[in-house]
């Protein structure tokens, strides 16, 4: 229960920071903080959150993460489904939020920060382009996660690592496909999003995603401590 | 007396830096820090006083924080009217050093750096968006601050996540009220503002803030290590 | 082989995080990441590879690197050139990747993000003043890298100082050269830039920072710790 | 020795790094760094020679540092003149350096990256709100040295808060005074600069930081471990 909250509140934060500071801040006239402003934002929800509920939950705020430890051998198959709908929750709380807020000048929200390919790329990227890039993308995240928790890692830096790397992500590809590497995220702007393409362009964003993170678990298992061929 | 003084010095640097970046530097002609810049100037006065002087007070810099921690168990009713009147006149000393300095080139300093909503919101946004937006961001600073401040938390890493949490809430909301979630730093700008309006809307960034600290601090209290339900 | 391993992934993401970013996202329309961003990405790929990689085979993702280390005592001469041969091939997977990636929306790569001098310097600075420059910033990234992970640093910081040594070292010099001090780095790029002439140049690219961190690695024996004259 | 050689790598570092970005990359077309990307580039400077050289010479890089630290009772008087020495020495190599590679694409360097008041403030404010700047700059960057490095303070974070407050420091006042809070920064770039202007208003950049230090000094013993009134 604490867990399933700490989640919930976590992946909410996600959202709501990093969607938040795409749809509020990012072109606002002369000043907005840019595509570098979001990326910072996405990756400091996760590291505040590492640091204020890591301990808790272990501050995964994203179904891909939680699959891709499965995978790993580092999270147990029971805690999956309550893990990942207290992500999905979460962030349809957060999009929620976020669009009180951001009618509440009177604008309308348009795409909200919905991921998309083709048409729907911000830089017209095409499906391939977008399913290699999130996979390739969500697979790194994960390599970054296990190998920065794993014992031997420098303790108590997991969290910098892990929400930089979110940075760094963002920093590259929010121009191929607005950048998802997280299911719960694109899930919750879909929703949201005016028309239909963004549910309909969704199944890339989830099975992208957890394609990237079950093979970064699978590979990391060899830098596992007991496998000592070198 | 030694606490007096952190707090005095703490918020002194929190509004001479945040809100000094953003008079002075965030529109300066073609090379200017924005919205970004101005996000991690009131991010890092709250990382560098907290290993500066959280030894010595534990870095509150804030009403809101104070009165939140002290919801969530942490803090001492008996301490809170000392820490807040510290916080409050270091915040009226920033302001006006930061008017001297700001009418050294013989411009007027305008709205200085107030917070407002409606009217007085950057980007034109209403007292609904304004409050919610001011009570979730402090609830979640505090989540942040309570947690990372846990026994349980990597030792050493809460300055570092409780001043980026800072930089992001400012990356999310400049847009809508200037961002507060912090009593003293609007009095102060409030003081030295042209006109009234700021006096006027005063009322909200105190009421807003105190509100979602106060929620942060009984909601983590579900966290807390003898609350073993789970 | 782990090590092996660890170098290939290290130096694919050093790649596809630094030269992707720069290519896919510096000079997007409006709300581009600039030069900053793009500092601040070839940076982060260190640090998280750093606290992800670093306690397999010590996050070298640079040929300059290893060679420092070696000529500073802390390599041994055996383990050269596998790192050096794992770091040129992930580093010409990622650009393999990138170009997959980059000509997805129907755009031609143009000159990647290859590094050069002369006609070919982003901001026209010659030979000379691009040699120098490749020298003197591989030189300081040599420097704090054999400190920050001497015994008497302060344990696990090494990562985010070497990372943030990176973001700086671009931060001063893309302008110059587009910023190598990594020979597998511009080797990767030289390969997909159009015309012939980013190999030409690669010369300068492998001996200038190669020379620099010999040099520190030399350098920095004076502040070693059996090394008591002071 | 190894000392002053420590003093001497890590201002050359600040310098070159600092002004380097300052006058190769701030203005850069389109894609430059802006003075978001100075500050950063000069927090860098002293974030990495923290961690890379701090165990040597405990990384002042800075007379008013050294002269505050003294003030302080932290450092002692027997050490001023070789460290400041040293300093001022690795500062002016700096400058060299940056000398050549700027005009490595003919262009002239104009005012370098000197720091002045008035006519030469780059916004234009007079000597009173530079003075002022410069003092309550430099007394708030040794209030963190000074704190940072307290027993009291979480161990090994130090390098990070300093780093990051002189880059909070560059985000308020480059508009001011170009921020000096760094007698050897200023020497350095007066040399070089084109005109006397900036060797004339030199005093200040000298006066106003050793003030704001020797303040900070003073003002920091209150919070000395054995003055246990609170």
């Amino acid at each position: 229960m604490k867990k399933f909250l700490a989640e919930f509140i976590g992946t909410f934060w996600l959202v709501l920071g990093g969607c938040g500071s795409a749809v509020l801040a990012a072109a606002f006239p002369d000043l907005g903080i840019g595509l570098l402003g979001v990326a910072l934002a996405f990756g400091l929800t996760v590291l505040t959150i590492a640091y204020g509920l890591g301990h808790i939950s272990g501050a995964h705020l994203n179904p891909a993460v939680s699959i891709g430890l499965w995978a790993g051998g580092r999270f147990s198959a029971r805690e999956l489904l309550p893990y990942i709908t207290a992500q999905v929750l979460g962030g349809i709380m957060a999009a929620a939020v976020l669009y009180v807020i951001a009618t509440g000048n009177g604008s309308e929200t348009g795409s909200f920060a919905a991921n998309g390919y083709g048409a729907h790329s911000p830089g017209g990227y095409d499906m391939y382009a977008a399913f290699l890039t999130e996979t390739v993308m969500t697979f790194m995240f994960l390599i970054v996660i296990i190998g920065a928790t794993d014992q031997r890692a420098p303790q108590g830096f997991a969290g910098l690592a892990i929400g930089l790397a979110l940075t760094l992500i963002h920093l590259i590809s929010i121009p191929v496909t607005n950048t998802s590497v997280n299911p719960a995220r694109s899930i919750s702007q879909a929703l949201f999003a005016e028309g239909h393409w963004a549910l309909q362009q969704l199944w890339l964003f989830i099975l992208a995603p957890v394609t990237g993170a079950v093979l970064a678990g699978i590979v990391s298992r060899v830098f596992c401590e007991d496998n000592k061929t070198n």
